[in-house]
């Protein structure tokens, strides 16, 4: 259980409460939807522990921890790519963030070298098969 | 392992693959970004199974996987704010989906009734403490 925050109550006071009470999985993270101030398009999704989330709000500065490295990760720390959060907003059951960033740095928030990390698009309108194939392309934000 | 999708395979496949090779987690699903297609504000997070994914590709109408609930759901089946999907991303490492549709009904997309779940907005600039208060508002795309 994390000292950062107040423990969380029920789903209704999850739901209506005006405090901060983050509902930690059971891995310790909470999920963060990262998209830009600007455009609105989504960069990344990424997870925050209670030091990355507490860190976060007090510096203003986007800090996550890595799954993969099991370490908190101030993004941009190695590629110069720094997130300044605009804005922080929490969902219903408060185990999402969404937060709105201006990106420092060449601009890219994927680790392959590209704004987003979401670079390509799957058709719709038929079932998955195996000659399904997605289209390489930027996104925009609405 | 799904038999619906090719089976994932390494980082660097997964990077540069035009192939949708979704890698499903430990609980077999996929996280959801769910904005919306005009506005681009984001809705709500949610998750899908491989049937989930699938059945929302082929259709173009948005189904989840209800981890509460342990069941497939599509989306407005009771409330009536079915979403339809513009379009559809994948992550560079294919664990998360971000989809923009246009919600039918009351345009609502959140349980509580609102049109997004992200409806209180978190103070910055400052390490939380207990008299941090949320303010409810409701969001904007960017």
């Amino acid at each position: 259980m994390s000292t950062l925050f107040p423990t969380p109550g029920d789903k209704a006071n999850l739901e209506s409460d005006v405090r901060l009470t983050p509902k930690f999985g059971p891995d310790g993270l909470v999920t963060c939807i990262v998209t830009d101030a600007t455009s609105g398009e989504v960069l990344m999704l990424a997870h925050m522990n209670a030091e990355a989330l507490a860190l976060s709000i007090g510096t203003g500065i986007a800090h996550y921890w890595s799954r993969s490295r099991q370490e908190l990760w101030r993004k941009g720390d190695t590629s110069g790519s720094v997130q300044t959060i605009v804005e922080m907003r929490v969902d219903c059951d408060q185990d999402a963030v969404w937060i709105k960033v201006e990106v420092g740095g060449s601009g890219a928030s994927c680790h392959t070298g590209r704004r987003s990390c979401f670079y390509r698009s799957v058709p719709l309108g038929s079932a998955p098969a195996e000659n399904t194939v997605l289209r390489f392309d930027e996104p925009s934000g609405s």
